[in-house]
């Protein structure tokens, strides 16, 4: 089969290898739709963070390994000891692969295994960039009827901000903060709204994301090139600051605008990777008694995130594009990281 | 009477003052001893922070002010409109004067109000280091009997040490590091080890602290000069963390110590004042979802202060010392400065 595969920094490699085998508990997948993600943009273009350079702890993978980590697909083929899914069915990848064993697996915590491995990552059944991959059956989640491959795979980006509002324990009425309207805030924008939360400011300086959000319905857009962004969102709430705050973007701007615009007792999600520290000084929670808190990936999300999409909370059109295999690098990694894409889905479909 | 008051960095004047006068709802309290706490250091020897220089929004005060807001003495007379309390009794001050208005007020969390002033920095009736002082009746607790007023005196700092263990939200069994062995660790050493914690680890680099709270009952207690901090906290919970965390001194070191050795799900509390920012990448708060939260002063959180002291759970004599009030200078905030003393109380009963 065709696969994109990682090597290292700079060097993805269009290759035929060999297609992975099922085994007992596993379903075997062809692939439809990849999405990239800025972890891969990440590996591509700076270092190997999530592509182990030796072998992983949990699975023994290492360099080279294919890429794709968000996918969709349709099941091709069903190993032993697999009930609940059929050939033929089309299914979304939960691609996190955990170890079942460390105090976060048995707390039910397992996207804080202390092991965790990924598929696309460090995975020996492959990744969505390639024709197949191999998964376990309870990993894969079955597309309800109506939902097409091509929002399946965007199910995983979902289900990241999905859990991150649930991080946020939101309560009804709140005033919330998005900074950041790339896919993850753009995510935590619908979820929130699904969830039936009004007031919600999102604070972007990029034009293009920027009405991107507006397609899909957010009406409070602060660009904060022009604007004294703590200030506005404390202005918009008689001073008091917005209850729970999202920093989806992960440089020092967000972080301390969301934690200096958060109301006494709110909480403010960090659900970015921040490249680089923040000069920041912890009494800026103590007057406040904020809470900070982290937020990874999905424990247990996928359902809900099926089912929002399936309730037509998570429009895609504004913010996704579709690219061809081919133009992996050229079409997608790269427009990505000069911010010219928003979302980039790769099919998977044509592959030959 | 005489007082102590504060006029600038550097300027704590002896004086001569009017006794203040009691109002409806107030009481006038003779004072008997007042703790010296990190605030009044920064005060005297850095610049005015909880002393306005202009008037207080609230209460209109500004330099000079009588100092001390940790202070216990005996009531000695009694404003129209009060029937709790009584000529001869003996009270803990709890010096917090909130507006009772704001968002934060109304929600019962008066400790984040958000024009609040203090008894002994921003109060007209002065405060714990004059001779008398006048606040209202509901902020006067009456001490049990048997309590004496030294012990009544460090309700205030162990009140903050409970309200910080109130905000880590411990759980029974939890393994816990207190980072910091002054007077706010020490109190939330005592407070946990009352609340039936037992696996409690103590960090402190200061060899007469590590005493002070090993005579109170530590037995794990880290020299972070001779230790890995982290690796060892670790080392002890099977790799792990420790499932809460305090910051009680507010340096990076402990703040970052804090993060980095707190288990996936951990809660880590700061209720120090940083006198500087801390170099801190978010990330770090990422992959164990820990909950970052600030603690500040106490709210209704006297009576349990109060009820743990007269049950013995606060002993005093390892770290608590007393001065005359002619050597508040020469014998508290310069020795408090320079790490010779733990915690200093006032004796203001030889006053004259």
């Amino acid at each position: 089969m065709r696969a994109a595969r990682y090597h290292g920094v700079g060097d993805i490699r269009f290759e035929d290898i060999a297609e992975p085998t099922v085994g007992p508990g596993q379903v075997k997948v062809r692939v439809h739709f990849n999405g990239l993600c800025g972890s891969d943009l990440h590996e591509y273009f700076h270092a190997p963070m999530m592509a182990p350079t030796a072998p992983h702890p949990l699975t023994g993978v290492s360099v080279p390994v294919v890429l794709g980590h968000e996918f969709s697909g349709e099941i091709v083929e069903i190993g032993p000891a697999v009930d609940q899914l059929s050939v033929g069915d089309t299914v979304a990848v939960e691609p996190t692969v955990n170890c079942r064993q460390c105090v976060a697996c048995r707390a039910g915590s397992y996207n804080l295994c202390s092991t965790i491995a990924a598929v696309g990552y460090s995975w020996a059944g492959g990744g969505g960039l390639g024709q197949y991959a191999v998964v376990d059956a309870d990993h894969a989640y079955r597309l309800p009827p109506g939902m097409s491959t091509r929002e399946g795979a965007l199910i995983e980006p979902l289900a990241v901000a999905l859990h991150a509002v649930h991080r946020g324990e939101v309560p009804p009425g709140s005033t919330v903060a998005v900074h950041g309207a790339g896919p993850i805030g753009i995510g935590v924008f619908l979820t929130l709204r699904a969830h039936g939360i009004d007031d919600i400011a999102v604070i972007e300086p990029s034009a293009a994301r920027r009405a991107a959000i507006e397609a899909v319905g957010a009406t409070n857009v602060i660009d904060p090139s022009n604007a004294d962004v703590v200030a506005e969102l404390r202005a918009r709430t008689n001073g008091d600051g917005v209850s729970r705050s999202f920093d989806t973007a992960g440089v020092p701007a967000t972080f301390l605008n969301a934690v200096r615009s958060t109301a006494s007792h709110g909480r403010v999600v960090v659900v970015a990777v921040h490249q680089r520290p923040v000069d920041f000084n912890p009494t800026e929670i103590l007057f406040s008694e904020c809470e900070i808190v982290g937020s990874i990936a999905y424990c247990d999300d996928y359902p809900e995130a099926i089912d929002l999409m399936a309730r037509g909370a998570y429009p895609i059109e504004s913010w996704v594009k579709t690219i061809a295999f081919g133009d992996l690098i050229s079409d997608g990694l790269e427009p990505l990281r000069d911010q010219k894409a928003i979302k980039v889905l790769v099919d998977m479909n044509a592959v030959d």
